[in-house]
């Protein structure tokens, strides 16, 4: 039987091409969700095989949703990453001029990742969000010529849309990073990361002493981000990368301590390190 | 003359709350902007004193234009904080049902701090995102009746909607952090906190390095949040609030000391800790 693979869409989105790019070797059905939400409960609900999600963007930072959604007790797990250029244009109907734009509609990362070329040219222009990218153009196609979206080249081509001007992203160096999820666990590769989410005791220098047992076993941390435990302001949750697969030892003895240490604690999955 | 202060308008938004709040006992003048990024720009270019603007909430975490700005080298600081509760309400004009809704308008923050509720209740609606919930409700005001916002109490009566739901926000605990920006520096009172940002160097233990000064200096570090540096995916900065003001011996020499290890440093204030 075919794999399922489900992402963010309609056709077009970013995390559409993502899943172009992750499948391009594999004989795999695609389905389009409206929701990042929505994509993750089809995995869990065993209506899909794998889902491919945004996780992080180097201008806007951290996806919210996802972060949230693997922070659940859900087992669900990352088993592979996957980094794309993102390339925004603003997109209109064949014959919309720039003074005639009222509305800008796009993704709210990529309202965010714009938002100094918005503030320059479209202050008076109303932001409107949407669920993605790829909604935003069919919205322009829709409306009466005052509508302009963000979206991706290959979304203006999808919906024949023209592209009034072309990578204005504020600053140019602008990745996501997705990640595949599913409900399984991937095997190690010998150059892999391992991602897990845990909150401290709110005490002095909790945060310190996690990262302490790193530092003995020498694990290089490759990232730490923190979200807030949704039980008060002050208290975190903080998702930490690390290099290393979970059935190498140091990383397993480290995580089996760290799980000792810590109030809360759910492993995510480790998956081979994306390289260009 | 009397001091004037900008926040986020127009009126009857949560940071409009948060500036009577906060100059409830000072004769003030206040004033509303259009966005984060306009009252922060209005006190860098000395045309107010004072800027209230959030800066964290309890379920939704960093407010990112704010920290970003903050990360800029512009000489502002944060000089007070304030926390207020956040109840969002579902708002209506007169004689809106719940199943004429076909448009849900609101701030990013608000509509992701009611994720599941609206999800459960409205999953069909278009969610439309607005730089505030004032201006959300205005819009529901000039709508044509298929509108809702996510608006505060405050909100609804100013502009006279109804309320078809109240306290609709994902986890009741709801809070928002403010701060109070200023071009000057706050005195010592004795009972402070500090924030820094800095970037570290994208070496193996380099952030452990950096929060080991503190532990070395008996520290405490309450909070970290890292957001991208901007220059290409796996660059972060880290936000820092620690306990004490750096008139405080311990805090000057361990901020001296974090200076000199990191690539990048900004001292953005010592202030008061708010307590409720």
């Amino acid at each position: 039987m075919k794999k399922s693979i489900g992402f963010l869409g309609p056709q077009g989105t970013f995390s559409h091409e993502a899943a172009l790019t992750y499948t391009s070797d594999k004989n795999c059905i695609l389905k389009g969700y409206a929701s990042i939400q929505e994509v993750l409960t089809a995995v869990e609900n065993n209506e899909i095989d794998e889902a491919v999600v945004p996780i992080e963007n180097s201008l806007e930072g951290a996806i919210n949703v996802t972060l949230d959604f693997l922070a659940r007790e859900n087992d669900l797990y990352i088993v592979n990453e996957l980094i794309i250029p993102i390339n925004l244009n603003l997109v209109v109907k064949n014959g919309t001029a720039a003074e005639d734009i009222k509305m800008i509609i796009s993704h709210p990362q990529p309202l965010g990742q714009c938002r100094n070329y918005l503030n320059d040219y479209f202050q008076s222009a109303i932001q409107i969000e949407e669920n993605s990218t790829s909604k935003a153009a069919q919205r322009v196609v829709a409306g009466d010529g005052t509508y302009a979206a963000i979206a991706s080249d290959i979304a203006a081509k999808i919906y024949s849309l023209d592209i009034l001007a072309a990578d204005i992203q504020d600053v140019q160096n602008n990745h996501t990073r997705f990640v595949i999820i599913s409900r399984g666990l991937q095997k190690r590769t010998g150059a892999d990361k391992t991602s897990i989410v845990f909150s401290t005791d709110n005490k002095p220098g909790s945060l310190y002493r996690i990262l302490d047992i790193f530092s003995l076993w020498d694990i290089n941390m490759t990232r730490i981000e923190s979200r807030p435990a949704k039980n008060g302001l002050g208290q975190y949750i903080f998702f930490v990368d690390i290099d290393g697969h979970v059935e190498d030892q140091d990383v397993f003895d480290a995580l089996t301590m760290i799980q000792r240490k810590t109030s809360f604690y759910r492993y995510i999955g480790s998956y081979p390190v994306f390289t260009i």
